[in-house]
């Protein structure tokens, strides 16, 4: 009964890619049922990873470049073209959070001026699509920086161009879009993000992600503010609608509100991204799913790998196991959704230092626990035993 | 299939008593098969809280008196009454580990004193027999404290007592026993140990637990110089044959030899303490045994809580499944001794402190976590899906 196991996580983020986390996982299986059949299915989310796993998965290939990173410093980065005609663009390659320093974890001074830069050298590619993947951004500008370095000037009240980083969004006073790239009216511009991420009001990126990304709560006030006047701006002179509150417009620190404003649609992140992974077949022939992230808790259902696969697999009858480094409040959500049982990686005390480093062995053990618990339970049900409980 | 489940853990050392973990782990098996019968076994190892789980299972009662703890202050203290016949002397509940302040954590300091007032005080009622039970010890005297509080003279070259500790025995020239309390020649005497604990050698009782105990790499070495020259004394002294690498010897600190010394015989702990639970029958009866221990490691299987209750329930054909906070080196050995699946139960890094503070609540969310793997595991076994796969 345990032929075919799907194997579709997450990376785990500052351990481990989605792609060494499907290996470690399949490891741990191995042990178990030797002779089972596993699909390795790394996932993508938009984050770091998904231009060169969308490359791999397609017959694609990268295109390696500097440009500004976050911080204002060159970076090496790339972006992917997976045909003719399809550019993808991953922010966290050019402005994502493990590109900034732990010392400079400001996401008052972060730019996603590189996002912008990677944007127009694929235009100069010719091709008529762009995806921009969102997620694991270490910027809160809300994608002035982008707009910017896509020719767009941002002017404080006496016309001096606003520097960069989230923090100046309140002095800014107007836009003017006469220089924008020309080029970006014949794109189609597509932004794959969590649409349960928004720019302003109590549930705005700066409140939900600021802290994560090094914001104290002052800052998370000011980023807020700066956050509320952008949608302003935007709406009254890009004549973009109002961003303030609209699903995807809070991804990557409000980058999807930057570039929607310049016409891009924003689109669930895993309808864009998965299909390229034929993820709904491959599910459907699986005895049993074993998906796995860094953090299972309450912003799982929000849009999160697990929520994703164990939904998806839930239209099967799948049954769906999640391994995750953190069980978190609200973890039991994910029930709901569809994940019929979860397991913490952790064997023992440990500092998250620690739990990061050894994240391949922790999965890999734990993943043989956890069948060799789901192996006792189809020993439970042999035929001879009482009747199933209902439960 | 789950209507009957047996919780048998042992304690948690400096987190939860054998019964708080099996009322946790009840309330987490009661979340997801809130009708299955559940029998609550607290097992006693001989350790901590094995005098009180005693008397209880037995309608016995505590007798509660002060007596010297093991750095040399009175604290109060207890002994059990099964029976007009039989007492229970527990050394953890005079010399244990617990009643060690951190700050004081000298192995070679600490006395077992006070677990000779406790015998001495449980001849006073008359007993015929009196179970002294071994484990959570904060000593490594051999003893010797308590066989000079029952009345025999350790004595240095210069004919001065020996002071308290075992760091002195390298200093014990001869034995004195004429002062013993003559009625230990009438009572029978039974220690309550692990087997696999022995006084001396390279897997003697000061390498193996000293440093769990604060011992320092060259207070092991001279504990053990000391416990070697212990058992050659009280060969010669006492005529009690050589107590080196007998079973048990090393039990406590080396109490194990000391009580033997004076004719106690030594015997498998489980093997005296858990007919009076009725152990066996109580596992035959169950689906599904739950079992657990703080730690899950090499030493499991060397006479640990879950090792036996595996060892038993197998005898009945019963699945077993443990919960630890920690899964050291070697657990994978568990298996071997009839463990068919275990899981940590800690859900995110966190530091021991904490995991101490919270090992209830760990313990009940693991417990959940494990049982739904196992009814996920159920469920993949029912008729209609594919054959079961051999592993």
């Amino acid at each position: 009964m345990l032929t075919r196991i799907a194997v579709a996580p997450s990376g785990f983020k500052e351990s481990l890619s989605a792609r060494a986390a499907a290996e470690a996982i399949a490891a741990g299986v191995r042990r178990v049922v030797p002779h089972a059949e596993v699909d390795l299915i790394p996932l993508v989310d938009g984050g770091e990873g998904t231009a060169a796993a969308l490359a791999s998965a397609t017959g694609g290939r990268l295109v390696a470049l500097p440009a500004t990173g976050p911080v204002g410093e060159p970076v090496g980065t790339h972006f992917a073209l997976l045909d003719e005609d399809t550019a993808v663009v991953e922010m966290a390659a050019v402005a994502g959070l493990s590109l900034v320093p732990r010392t400079l974890r400001d996401p008052g001074a972060t730019t996603t001026h590189g996002v912008g830069e990677l944007i127009r050298a694929a235009l100069d590619t010719g091709v008529r699509r762009i995806l921009v993947g969102c997620g694991d951004s270490g910027t809160s500008d809300g994608g002035a920086g982008a707009l910017q370095a896509l020719g767009a000037r941002l002017l404080t009240e006496r016309g001096y161009e606003l520097p960069r980083g989230g923090r100046e969004l309140t002095r800014l006073d107007r836009i003017d879009p006469s220089g924008l790239d020309p080029r970006l009216k014949d794109v189609e511009l597509l932004v794959a993000c969590n649409p349960f991420n928004v720019l302003c009001g109590e549930r705005g990126v700066a409140r939900v992600f600021g802290p994560q990304k090094g914001a104290t709560p002052e800052q998370v006030e000011q980023l807020s503010a700066g956050l509320d006047r952008w949608a302003y701006v935007l709406e009254r002179d890009l004549g973009c609608g109002d961003l303030r509150e609209g699903p995807g417009t809070g991804a990557s620190g409000g980058l999807g509100a930057g570039l929607a404003a310049l016409g891009a649609r924003l689109l669930p992140r895993f309808d864009v991204l998965l299909d390229h992974l034929d993820l709904d077949a491959r599910l459907a022939r699986a005895d049993l799913v074993l998906t796995a992230e860094g953090a299972l808790d309450h912003q799982t259902p929000r849009g999160k790998v697990p929520a994703e696969v164990a939904r998806r697999a839930k239209r099967f009858g799948r049954p769906v196991l999640a391994l995750a480094g953190t069980i978190g409040e609200g973890a039991h959500d994910v029930r709901a959704v569809g994940v019929d049982a979860y397991s913490s990686i952790l064997p023992a005390p440990v500092s998250l230092p620690e739990a990061l480093g050894r994240g391949g062995e922790f999965l890999t053990d734990a993943t043989e626990r956890a069948l060799r618990m789901i192996l006792l339970g189809t020993r439970l049900a042999e035929p001879g035993r009482t009747a199933p409980l209902a439960a």
